[in-house]
């Protein structure tokens, strides 16, 4: 079983950027814990802070090889209807995941224009967020 | 460790009412799933379709033997700021899940006046989200 | 065949309230006459200021034993997404009545968050509105 | 006594356009049937896709010869002021029709700029409304 | 004379809940100092989480015992329109009072359907505010 | 000297309708009156309550032969683009005149969209106002 | 093969009316020109600054005749639900055609009401725009 | 008969400012010209960029020595509550003048605060408006 | 102990300014009771319609010598930031005092830009309204 | 004669993605279908996901060897500010196309921030809606 | 060269209030400051809390002596058109300055009716901002 | 010291588009420019189309090695969440520049999502903007 697990921009900026909000680990540990905690599936990890490599990585999934998406789309979750018609033309759920809460910070942040086409949202769990994720993505059934 | 669990308005119908939105268990299967997948935690169950009791209920947790609460205001998510006001009163996590995607239907569902003051929200992970709100209470130190 | 005559919030207060916009006549008044001009038809009257009785009540319809629904639900027309969740639930026919035309009155009043599903809404046409209601219902085939 | 119905614009097509919607009866038929079912009312009928027109009939009525007004006004209800203006010069009683619940299609559809002008609005009763405005306008004292 | 002193969802916490808004003293004090204070005025308290419950102590003053009513409705302040049409039913004078600023925090706290059907409103002098509201009802002919 | 003095819906009701808003005179009464003031200029008068009338007469004026238009375009001015464009199509001075203070009135009345295109707006003056509006298109060189 | 061409109100005007936007062309060549253009099809044309006149032409389409329709509806296109439904009533394609770009002038012209019901919509190829419409309409299979 | 002819802000630049829009005579000649208009009218004359210079006089206006005024608040029109209180509080006619289309203008232009409580409203006639203005509030009886 | 009492424009009317709202009383008589009611507090009064003279009134505040301020901006309540800004600067208590409560009156004038900054907000007690102001900055400690 | 065919995000995904909204043809087949059709024409195709890609392709237009640009920016029809900019910055005509009628679908797609600065927009016309844009830049003159 | 550097409200607390914000130095410092870092250029200093002077002095402008303004208007910022239309009026540059990022605080504070009519925008420079406006006035040809 | 300059989409067009804006300059004479005025400081110069380049570039920044940045984000100024949150997560000062006055054009360049997250920002300065930028990174102590 093949996961992608899509990280939007700065996220790269992991365990540098706010501690208070996003935690001390980086996006690499991220990473492999998080593949450690799945040992049988395989996972696929992308970052970018580039919109257009973002909606690349999504369309490679129509080829019928991946069995889900866990994408934090980052800032983009805010404006990039480009994603979210990427995200549509899908057939295989699609989770989107925020380490904070975004519904507790700036008013501009609890609008989400990816979230009607996801099949589920979590947020504000940190980085058990993604755990959480691919747990449901595996179990549910 | 004790967690309540906390269901709104109309969710008393689970199984009943729009079964594809919703799924066919009930709201008392429900309550002994959960309570089957954590063995060691004292889960307490509330449902009503009454909002001051909902308020009751999340009041009475200020007496401190509550480690934590997972509540699915239904309807009330999108107008009741006295819940609101009660999660906020509270110190400890607060978990707010939607069966479904509530980004997915109509524009009114989009808005939660709950969620700022909630730890963390899960929607449209189904009656699994529920477990994943415990899992995330009991895991996450 | 039966059928549920529901009235919300201060309805209780017919004849006492604005008899220029309510009328003179009581609640009791009200109900009376509604039984003696449907005398083949059972009709179960319930008022509650409470939001949660009058969803407990429309959820109790979902057993099949009513035939329709007559609903004034008072000022939760305008906020209730609550009430709106418990009728969508129903398959029976729900009208909506209004005793004053809510369309001449306050701007907040013009917005309803029930009608969109009920069956039809009857605003303005007085204590005769929930006559014609039921009428519609026995009547229409 | 003598009541005008008035019907706006596309009403003509009535039994021809979305059936699913507006039924299977033509509006010669539902003429027909209204004075069928009111034998001692003298009804006048119009129907036009001018809104001048209806503002003509609606003006004709201050000689004081009806004694009250059925109107539907289609999709004029919707930003007609000019019409809103002619219903708020009469001193009979207007009674606005729908046949559909307007409310629970377009959201432009659930704004009624004639609404507040008129006595009371019956929406969603399908043809069934003409008849139960009349009868408001014939035994309402 | 007898005045009711109205208190709605959350104000059960006074004293516990952010003591830095709201103070230490509690409900239970309040009231007592309040009936200290105006030693020749019956005082009638109820605190309520139920909207339905503070709305039927409302529709009793009707009755005509009252002399007056003071009315935190706490968060229900910002949409509970039936208390309002319970407020705008009564014929004796109606004060709301709120403990903190309600201006001074959140958007949404500074939106008040109340306010307009009472006589005066107080906001921001805390527990004080309740004995210049009873003050100004004993005072003011 | 030619000029059109345009009068939109319901404006042949003048002296019949809301007398304490429009007067007592009658729309005969007013351009009678219009004609005996200014002697020299030769006054073409046109009442409708048709859109489509209103514009067809503006059509006209392009033939030169006006040297203005004094228009009240009734409830027209709050919606009525195509009226609007009929008169940016036209070089001539146009004068819109409103009876009432249209801003003193019902919300949707403040909003005109005529108004930008015309030459000059007069509001308020009564039947005064059409011929303020002649003078001014008379005088103003 | 029949086709319906359509114009609004104040079309008439063209060749006549700010050429800088409508080009130099009467109504009259372009219909001309069209016929020329598609000497296969018959192609009936309509103006009318009437909205009853163009909703009745529309009407008429119900019979089967026609094959398709092309309109520009003029300013009716930001406020018309009248012809929206009557275009929405029609089985056969319609195409919206604007001889300007209207999303490059004011505001107000940029919000259509009848494009959401029309097959396509073609805006600013000037005069060029309707021969594009009547060649999708006799190409596209 | 003694009128009060009041100029708000920057009004003193007239003839100097955008001529294309405000002209070439002063606010001086103005006022010779529309004293030399009326003989026998009493015309008092204040300008004034100060926003409680503008109220003191109409405060002033109290006494009952004027018959009327005549204003042009300038860019205050477009938010000074105050002065609309101001005028509010006269019981003469107060009427509002503005030399260009205010309609025409920026967005911000078209809405007035103090048109709902003057008697009339006068705009785009450029200096000729007060002269209208006077001579509407001479004649009119 | 100092107190500042400020009042805004147009509240040198007092007593002849609708008195069904404001009442008879004059403002010296309001002064004058206020100063014996208060006799071992040193009131300071001043009343302008100058935005400008309130805030130069406000910044003197800063030298420390009052202990508090009573305001009621008048119509400047609802737009005037520099006001806003003027009392945000101070460090001592400022309460906002409306005679009328304002929202019982027109949209505009419940919203306040002052209330945020101010401690408290007494709206609707009439002249009562600044009595209770001033005994809360005196008693409250 | 040379002219710049460029599709934006997900465009790739023709004739796999929601083919009852775009049809069956892949991007491939479109492209070659065009050059077909226009054999004199030197067509040259772009496409990508990325924003500033799509920037790079108008940016080099500036060198005058194109004869104009047909674009389908796909969802960046929405938000790209930055592309507006681009084609507002080109002299020759730019053509914006949408496979779909963009005004029949979700709220959000009927805004569009590219086309106030396009020469012409067709929408809804399937493919052929970029034939029509090609002959359009290639017959008008 | 002679240039005005005008400060309106509350800037006569400069020193004194928030110092976090605004810094410890007083106007008094910064206008000595200012002239000792030009002294080849004559600069003139006005603060006024007084809407009414800072239109006075931008009004003299118009004299043709000063070379260039400097504006901080405070407050007057977000709602003075009057003060826009003096700005306006002035055929030389106008540099807004703000002390603080007006963007970065409360809401309001990020619309300015002043800008649009400025030459240049200077925002969150501190103190330092005057001195940048002045370099760009001087030093800009 | 070292400051990256930072260019956004279509700022490589430069002294080719709308030379009356954006001047004649081309960017490469502008950076010239800059490194001559400020031979002491390290000046390092980035444009890019691509928003995810600006990201990354700015992500950078996080090594400590720039002592501050200068930003024109061009048209994602106006909705580039992703750019502001890069800004945000450094710590070192960054300035926004716009040649324009962004106020003074289409609505839509009104509003910025990067400015509250930036320490100043110039906008109208022209290309002299970004000079007086760097001055203030290098002067403000």
């Amino acid at each position: 079983m093949r996961i992608l697990v899509l990280n939007g921009p700065n996220l790269n900026l992991l365990g540098k950027r706010e501690p208070e909000i996003y935690g001390t680990r980086s996006l690499w540990d991220l990473e492999n814990d998080l593949q450690k905690a799945f040992p049988d599936v395989k996972l696929e990890f992308l970052q970018s802070n580039h919109e257009g490599a973002l909606i690349d990585a999504l369309n490679k999934c129509m080829d019928g090889m991946m069995a889900g998406v866990v994408i934090n789309p980052g800032a983009y979750t805010h404006y990039s209807y480009a994603i979210r018609d990427a995200i549509a033309a899908l057939k295989i759920p699609v989770i989107e995941v925020h380490i904070s809460n975004i519904h507790a910070r700036e008013e501009f942040r609890s609008k989400s224009v990816t979230s009607p086409v996801c099949r589920a949202v979590f947020a504000g769990a940190g980085l058990k967020g993604y755990e959480l994720a691919i747990r449901f993505l595996t179990e549910n059934k």
